[in-house]
């Protein structure tokens, strides 16, 4: 039995690792943090069956950290870090779900999400965890950074492309997420009266957070990435250093669904490319990938795809005159963006079998 | 031209008044107020076109309150005690869609609202606003108290019963509201993640403060109601004091749905009394009501027959061999049960054609 | 591994079924029907990933039904009568997710459900399959006939009153469902657009054939059933006959939801019985069942505590002065209130622990 | 009084047309038309009030076309055609909602909608009832082709830049439609269970029918439009013929949203043209326009914006790395889109102030 603690568990990521983990025949629950509701049960925060709402709540200060094998970290970024550092200090694997260590570089970190980096020195220990790219590196992890929402859906759209340098010019990301994507804290923007019925850009252009997190796992796909001091992101990998010749129009919007998400994504492709070596393209990378699945020709990816799955649905769809492909990538924003691949992630660290408890 | 000024004007009742108000012929809006978004535009707190967007808001404090004929006053309870006598101070006639003035007995008031009522002296002035029962004193007076959303459903859904004396008994109210009905300031329970796809009973039994104002309305219309202390709500009315003969069950349930309001009424009926007869009493009272329709034997009411109107639709199904009546209302909660039947109000008030503006 | 055939897979409850069922780790799906979509694949009929859609659907004629363990009937009430019994003349045990077999007395069911009964010796192996009221003749059972979700939520929320006698008088029984109760079928009722933003009623009173479903089973709790001629439902059982001292008016409502389903309960207590003794009553019905919890005093149940589980969440509010008894009642309508409960039945009858396949 | 008949009411834009014209204080309602429910009341078929649900509705056949001043077609296209010229034929002037009569080319009309055009000699009265391009025309107009829904939002989105020859290369165009823009008639697509909670992208690319309306019309306000035989669209105009120089890739995507429409477009501006001059240019060519407005600098249109009106709002953000700028454009499919915008042209067409009714 591997031992879990969920820190911050409170939240919608943490009540859906707990629903998660409590169907994973290989985990135990030993601790629950949260700092609001330390002293009531988990049942008293959610509306739950006592199989989920039995579990007590303690304060962060008071978890046995040397009690868990593994900690899940469901804190919002900054306040991950110490957290993290901690967890890791007490011999616990860590997968981490917020933003503070899946950036390579500490000052793309710093600049975008205004805070400073303390823990610089576990940049280097955390791999980003998405296992379609990494999962070498996830296996041999101690420090795992649990990748952001959209950039899951945007980067398994484009990785297959990606990697044979098929991206170019302005590729035009236009995602549409649920609300549970913006967290549980109440906000005049996610009250039901102003979401429901509507339908919200935000931070468009190249505004968003998760902006320079799709383009460093895009531009290491491509081996094309650098940080701002022109180094190789990680000691002793063959990522040459170059400048990428694309970049991303990002422009999320706020749908009036609880859960799901979906980035349709324009590319131009280069003049010589079929088609037909699209697809071949795409069917290699993710041939036997268990949570990956690409669409027959003439479907289009939905949020009904995925919902409640810990699956990325792929669709494609070729433009000729354009020569526009246009990629429909659609995931459960709580499982395969947030808790599902948290899971994913501990099995491979653990090396049981990727899938177990996400069928 | 009636000048009217709306007091806390960026809550949902305050949009919708805003609405109805540009689309009636004849009254100019000489100012709004705010005291959080004061010095903004009201199109800096709604998403509404430039013809609304464009009136500024003040503080109550700077509002010229001679300037107006009318005021609408849409501050929660107990704020809206001082607001309403200043503006009759001031001159102008109040439509106040807070419960403030709506109790006639000031102790039942502070009992259910748990605040002092320091505006005791201005109760004797105050009309319920339901022309439906008291139109003829709402043209005569300054001060009118425009009645709650649940309480308009149910008191127009039961009154034809009451006034025959044909009601007794534990009489079953099962409500279901938008969310609207809960405001415009963010929490948990109207967090969209947390309504939407959800349905949840609240305060129910008798726990919500509307059903007080339910009982003196239909005790009223039943010749029955009574104060605390024994006399007569109304000096000089013609309403003999007894002991009610029936009680009500109001159990409220939040749907997840911006906006309408329908109450599920289940009446035992008198054994004498027949399902015509039933039927040719609320023909007969709501026979000339502009605003009031009886649906025709098997129908019943639903959110989608009044939405956006300021309508009440009843629907009557009679239960032979239990001799249930099963009364459903619907009323958009924001319009006849708020600012539509404030306007209303407003034109009964002025002498205008009851319907103006709200075609 | 326990062997299963699904016959009418391509509804609401056969996806649910097929997704639960992909989770057990004792059965393997042989095979799944669908007359108008047969020689397609599952995928082709759902938006799921491929180790749902995968699975190909045959014509209920090219089903192997001797290969299957137990056949899972997931077909329209009169449609299911000949295939269950064809099922079980193949040796395969079934549970029914229809009505054909809920109502032991085939003249209530004619008369009902307006069709005839044409397999009325099954009806006395069919067994009632609500756990919580018939574990051991389930377990013994070769056909099991799934309840509907209606008298799921109703009978559950009752049943500690009625195996006490605690019923009595005209009981209110005011449920709210979740669209998908309506089936797969395109209407003009389940049109996105009418359903949306509207709360309905429908069939209300004593006009929903799922009343005498519930009354059935809630007068054999109580020892008062008896069938139209007279005799004891189920020879040679210990059921007194007698005349219910009670009737239930049952009005269901279309809530604009996908799935899940809250019935709000009103029953007028004996003199005798105080609320200490109700809430003892319910705990000690309740206590071992894994799938159905009381709630603590002060809490109601709504929608979310049990979307997505197999669990019956109750909670009791108790009004004094009325004596009034208020039972929220909530499961999932295509969890509990059909294919969870399913997988429960086929646990039992397979010696399976109950729970397996449903956490 | 203008007498206005209308033919195919029962459907959703027929519906939204009846509640804005019962609003219009210039018009008499004559007749309703519906072939499935001639003989019922309006009110049988939609839940609606009294002063709409009296109306009757009748047969076309049995219209009298004659009595009618202007007769509103909401037929489906290709049913509208001979209705359209029968109207004309007794003299009523038309606005026709259906796509009939909107493309000048008929063999494009051909091509897109799979039906032979039979009234080829009207298509050079027609025209089209987009009042920010065609007022002075609409004004003159017998029979105006009432535009499509994304049309309307994308045409008045790109115009200001078509008009200075602004557009260029391949132009992006993200639509979010809610589902009343699929009609009313049921299907699975629309089935409340599969578009809630989803949200599907559909006819992506160059696939959907209003691609070419947009093409005609953003093409005429360049001055670039040509018919396939080469010759000029409209007989003695000055639209020059040339080849355009970019392209539109169109994704329309179903929110589960009732009503309201988002276009998210983005287009790569020539290199010597500022952030100043688009700005200056949105606000030239809509400053005197009832009802599209700008939003500032820094925000973005949303669903929200528009709903229940009959205005389009339009933001403008600008990526100046990328020389994208990112429109987004909201109207009400239904009233903007449709029946608003219907309303409008007939105002235009009697002479009437543009807004009547339309506050």
């Amino acid at each position: 039995m591997i031992r879990v603690g969920i820190v911050g568990a409170t939240g919608y990521t943490g009540l859906e690792l707990l629903k998660l983990l409590k169907r994973h025949p290989g985990v135990a629950i030993v601790w629950l943090t949260s700092e609001n509701s330390a002293g009531q049960l988990f049942g008293d925060v959610f509306a739950v069956p006592p199989s989920l709402g039995h579990h007590s709540l303690v304060a962060a200060a008071d978890a046995d950290l040397a009690a868990a094998d593994v900690v899940f970290c469901c804190l919002p970024h900054a306040a991950a870090q110490a957290q993290v550092a901690a967890a890791l200090a007490a011999g616990a694997r860590v997968v981490d779900l917020s933003a503070d260590f899946r950036l390579h570089d500490p000052e793309t970190y710093e600049r975008w999400y205004g805070v400073p980096h303390v823990q610089r020195e576990l940049l280097s220990r955390a791999v980003y965890g998405l296992p379609e790219l990494h999962r070498t590196e996830i296996a041999r992890a101690d420090l795992v950074a649990n990748p952001g929402c959209y950039p899951t859906s945007v980067i398994l759209g484009l990785a297959p492309l990606a990697r044979v340098g098929w991206l170019s010019g302005t590729i035009i990301v236009d995602s549409k997420s649920g609300v549970s994507g913006a967290g549980r804290k109440p906000s005049l923007k996610t009250h039901f009266v102003e979401a429901n019925e509507n339908l919200s850009p935000y931070s468009i252009g190249r505004a968003h957070r998760h902006l320079v997190e799709m383009e460093q796992e895009l531009q290491m796909a491509n081996g094309k990435w650098q940080m701002a001091d022109g180094k190789s992101p990680i000691p002793d990998t063959q990522y040459p250093i170059s400048t990428p010749q694309w970049q991303l129009i990002f422009s999320p919007h706020l749908a009036p669904i609880s859960r799901g998400m979906l980035s349709t994504i324009y590319v131009t492709l280069p003049e010589e490319v079929t088609e037909a070596q699209v697809r071949e393209q795409y069917a290699a990378m993710y041939a036997g990938e268990p949570f990956v699945y690409v669409l027959p020709a003439g479907q289009v990816a939905t949020f009904a795809h995925t919902v409640n799955t810990n699956t990325c649905a792929i669709g494609l769809t070729f433009v000729p005159d354009a020569r526009v492909l246009i990629v429909t990538s659609s995931i459960d924003n709580l499982v395969k963006g947030a808790s599902g691949q948290a899971v994913q992630n501990m099995n491979l660290m653990f090396g049981l079998d990727e899938g177990t408890g996400l069928a």
